[in-house]
Parts: C-alpha cells; structure tokens; sequence
C-alpha cells in the first residue's frame, strides 16, 4: 500500500426524513491499522438503498442511528488489502456492512460473504444477489406466503427490491402486478422483468388500473412505499390477504406521524394481514436465498439493472436522489476499480 | 301451542354507521309452518352485538347484508316448540343464528349447540359460553398467540369479549391490561374479571396511563375499538408483537374511511404484526372453545357479567346502546320465559 490516506462519507448533521447531500460530508483520515483478526478492505461498490433514511433519523427504529460524524453505514463490496483473520486473504473479494469508506478495517463478522471472481459480477453482490434480492425473497416467500395463481402486488416496482419481488412471484406461478412512477419504469417492469401488468401511479387513475390489472383482487401486497399507493391497494385485498410492509418510500417524515385512511376495517372485513419485515432477522438464512437467487440469475429467470454512479462525490446526493426515484435500477457508487466488472 | 301470531324485529330502513331504534320495527306476523328437516324454536334471549352494525349496513363485509324487511340477524337461545329435525325434540334447549324473532323455523344448520339444562343458565350460551367467548379464545389465543409473561393489553375491557380475553391471558400466564371507558367499568375489570390494570380512556391521559400499565412494553393488543384508543397501542408494541382485529367499535361510520395515523412505520420497525379476525371462520371449532370456556366457567377461573333487558320494546334502541356505552357486561334481550335463569 503506498496510500497514506483514505476518504470516507461521514454524516455530517441530522437530518428529519430524507437526508440530503447537505447531511453529509466527504472527509479525508489516516489509513486504518488493523487490530487482529481483522480485514482491511478497499471498497470497490458502496451500495445505496432506501432503509439508509431511517439509519440517520433518530426516532425508534431497529437499529441504532449513525452517530453525527460517523462514517455512513451502508453495504459495500471490496477486495482483501490486508489480512490478520484465517478465512481472509489478500485478494479476496468480499461483501459486507463496510461503510461508506474507501477501506475500511472491519472485524470478519462485518463481512457477510466472500465472492466468486468467477461467478456473476462482484456489483450484484449488493443488489439482486445481497440485501436487496434476499429482502424480496424472504419478505415475498416467508411474510407474503403466496401460493400458485395468486395475484401478487408490488409497489416501487422497478426498483431493485420490487423487480425481484415481481419475478420471483411469476417464478412461484403468480400474477405479478407492479406499481411504479413513471412510463419508462412501467416498461422496465414489463419488458425486462416480465410484470404481467405495471401501472403508472403518476398517470392519474390508480383506483381504476389497479382494479384492470387484479380483476381478481389481491392476494399479497409487497410494500415498499406506504402512502396513497398502498391506500389504493388496500381496497381491493382479498379475504387472508397478505400485505408485507417492507418499506415506506412515499412517506417523507415519519415525525409527527402523518395521516391517512384507517386500515382496520379491511383487515377485519378481509381476515386480512398485515406485517412488518425486516431483513436483518433473517441474518442466519441468507446463504439459502443466495443461493437460489444465484441459481436464478444464472439460470437466466432472474434479471436485474444498475444504476452506478462513478465516483465518491455522488455519495452524499445519492440517498436523496433514489427518494427522487432519478434512479433506473439498484444505485451504487463505484469508488474504485471493478475487476470483475464486464469490458463496457 | 295456542299462538297464532308471532313477533319480530326486522330492519326497517338502511342506516349508515351505528343503527338506531327507528331503524328497526317490531311488526306481527302469522306463525311460522315447519318445513321437513326445520325446527320450530320459541326464542328466550336475543344476543345484542357490536358486530350487529356491520350486519345492517351496506358497505362491504364478510357477511351479505341484512335485507331491508328482513327480521334482524343475531344469535339468540331458545326452546324446541316443534321439530321435524331427528336430532332436536321438543322441549330441547339451543342456541344459534335465529334472529330477533319470537319464533323461528330453522333448519338444523342454523342451530349451533344444544344446551345442558343442568349447566350453567342458558344465557350464557350467548356470552361467555357463546360467540363472546369463543371470540376471545380463538382470537387471543390462535391470532394473538400469547406467551406466559407477555404484556396483552384489550380494548372495551369490560365487556363481554374483552373481560374473556383478559381472563384468558391471566389463565395463560400473561400480563392483562384493559381499556374501558369510565371508573365504573375500570372498577369491574380489577374486581371482578382480575385485569393487572385498567386504563379509563376517557380520563384524559391514554398515553401517559398506558406507559405506566405497560412497562415492559405490549406483546399483544386486542383490538375491539380502533381509533384513537388504538392509536396510543399502537405506540407502545414490542418487537414482533401482535394486533388481533377484532372490532372497530369507537369508529362511527366506515363510509367515508376515517383518517388516522399511519400505522406502518410501528409495523417495520416492531416486525408487529396486524391481523384481522371473524369468528365465523372458526366455526368447525366452536365445540373445543365451549368445552375449554364451560370448564373455566364452572371452576371459577372465568366470571362474566350480564346485562338483559326484558321485553321486544328494548331491541330497536339496544345496538345504539352498546354504542353508547350504556350496557354493564353482556347485553341480552329476554323474550320469554327462561326455565334455567336462578330465582333473582
């Protein structure tokens, strides 16, 4: 290593709802040294996802928020620099909760898994093959439950959980419906993941496409966005009707709690269920989503898109540009040379 | 039998959110004829129920709706008059959906149980032996699912459901915590069902009082009420708690959907759990509820309380009553003469 210095995205103050570039702050610090049994990893992808929001907010969540001047937490793939752990040798490629860090010295159970060089590349470790595939294997197959011609809906469709949640329900013999902003995202569901209908909530009339595209109703609802999508969707449940509340992308500020049509009397009337789902419980499973999910994109029946932004000065702009939905795909920034990356 | 003429209360027009007396008539009617297979039942108590607004109104439910003309649907108890039915004799005591009718000639199906004129009264059959209490097993207990030393917290405590769903948890070794409305009803739910504690939600300090009843946090709430009672609960679930569905009493009208917070933030982060509950789904197994509830019943273990008006004229105004909040335990209308009621 001839670095001296490394740069990391820190958080610069707290934000309420959304952060914004302004909440972050691109900062310049020694190398890490490695204590044993530690791993230095020069990060390659940071990954960007939506549940970031909640990780800087300070109400209750699930996990503690990101101190004020800490690096950001985030997923992020890298390469082996430096080694005091058995498992880990220089040039393995890994991916982990390694933070929004050039390198980053972790202990190995920070690191979630080792990647094949040989097999899909290292990027769709934080995406269709990391926490986003694995969100919408675990959360449409153990939380949604659905069984074979049932109708499945997803909202933020398009994005790099939906898009997963949608071709695994059609994997499971589904009618797989998405809901998504915006007619170029309606055709990446239709085309390229092979939603049997997609509508366009911006396009006016969610009440009347949702009731064209689920003439039979809805079975599960895989919930990414919260807000009058969902509203809309909650009206045309099914009896034992399942609706996994995954994330609350509409939602701009969970403080005060914002207003909207009660949702017990559906329940009621529909014997209906409707429940929370967070990917960390499943920490001890996601071998057995990865390699299915695996078998899938090699297979060819799983397909996803990136949206890679070059360069550690996207970082602190990024988590509120997916809130923007200017993504097309799962947002990465790529802070340093890809080998496994395909010749553009 | 010297009748000729019979009586009942049917629904008079549609009304929207709770009905009241004018929307029902008592009107006259020649005695029923038997067809083969009926039964001919003299009823002795109508079961007055919460559930009875959702019957009457227009909105979709999980039952089609009373017809305007049709006398009322409930439960109600009764004597065999007349049988064509090998099962039933004359003189049998049952219980079923019969109908806020004097008489009533129904087929076997209808008739859900017989009743042991040696057990407790009759008009038990209704409330804590009947709907109300099997309402409570199968609602706390299968969707609820509560563990020994878990926080379950229920909303109209004093009532016919909510009293049996308090008792049940203690029985299961939980910590039960009521909401009622007024000293009076918090007074029955410490005395005489032996709640841990009971909040007056109409003292003016739900949140507050609700931190203090549940330190630990709420594992499960039973949710009779919805609305703002409901809101303060839904502050307080633990990790991976549960919310049973089952009424939505404190909301008057569906039609427009009243707005509230929204819940889905506590869901994610909780990993909490919704869940929506009608009792008839459970009908194949009313029998193991009734054998469990008779055997608390008759040990002591499970108290109840009644409220029975005497005579056809109190029908039309009892459902606004409950509404109302007037009723001190389970409300009835007695028709006719009860052989199994104790000498007052």
């Amino acid at each position: 290593m001839t670095t001296t210095t490394t740069r990391s995205v820190v958080l610069a103050s707290r934000p309420v709802g959304v952060p914004q570039a302004e909440h972050f702050r691109i900062v310049e610090s020694p190398m890490p040294a490695l204590a044993p049994g530690q791993v230095l990893v020069r990060t390659i992808h940071w990954s960007v996802d939506p549940a970031m929001r909640g990780w800087v907010n300070a109400v209750g969540n699930y996990s503690e928020p990101v101190a004020v001047g800490a690096p950001m937490r985030s997923f992020a793939s890298g390469v082996v620099e430096a080694s005091l752990h058995p498992d880990y040798r220089v040039g393995d490629l890994v991916t982990g909760q390694l933070g929004w860090r050039e390198h980053a010295a972790v202990d190995a159970a920070a690191i979630d898994c080792k990647v094949d060089p040989h097999g899909p590349p290292l990027s769709a470790s934080l995406g269709v093959l990391g926490l986003n595939g694995i969100t919408a294997y675990f959360g449409l197959l153990d939380v949604g439950a659905p069984r074979p011609g049932e109708t499945v809906v997803v909202s933020t469709a398009a994005g790099s959980v939906g898009s997963a949640v949608g071709q695994i329900a059609k994997l499971h013999g589904c009618r797989a419906v998405g809901i998504a902003g915006g007619a170029d995202k309606v055709h990446q569901c239709l085309d390229v993941f092979g939603f049997d209908a997609c509508i366009d909530y911006k396009a006016g009339d969610l009440a009347g496409e949702l009731a064209r595209a689920c003439p039979d109703g809805v079975d599960v609802y895989f919930d990414n966005t919260a807000g009058p999508i969902s509203d809309a969707v909650m009206t045309r449940l099914n009896v034992r009707a399942r609706v996994v509340v995954c994330g609350t992308a509409s939602v701009a500020s969970w403080d005060p709690i914002p207003m909207g049509p009660r949702v017990e009397r559906h329940l009621l009337v529909k014997r209906a269920r409707m429940q929370g789902f967070v990917i960390f419980d499943y920490a001890d499973r996601y071998g057995e989503a990865r390699a299915q999910l695996a078998g899938w994109v090699a297979g060819g029946r799983l397909r996803y898109l990136e949206d890679i932004l070059r360069g550690i000065e996207h970082a602190p702009d990024a988590i509120a540009g997916l809130y923007r939905g200017e993504n097309r795909g799962k947002r990465l920034i790529r802070v340093s040379e890809d080998p496994t990356a395909p010749v553009a």
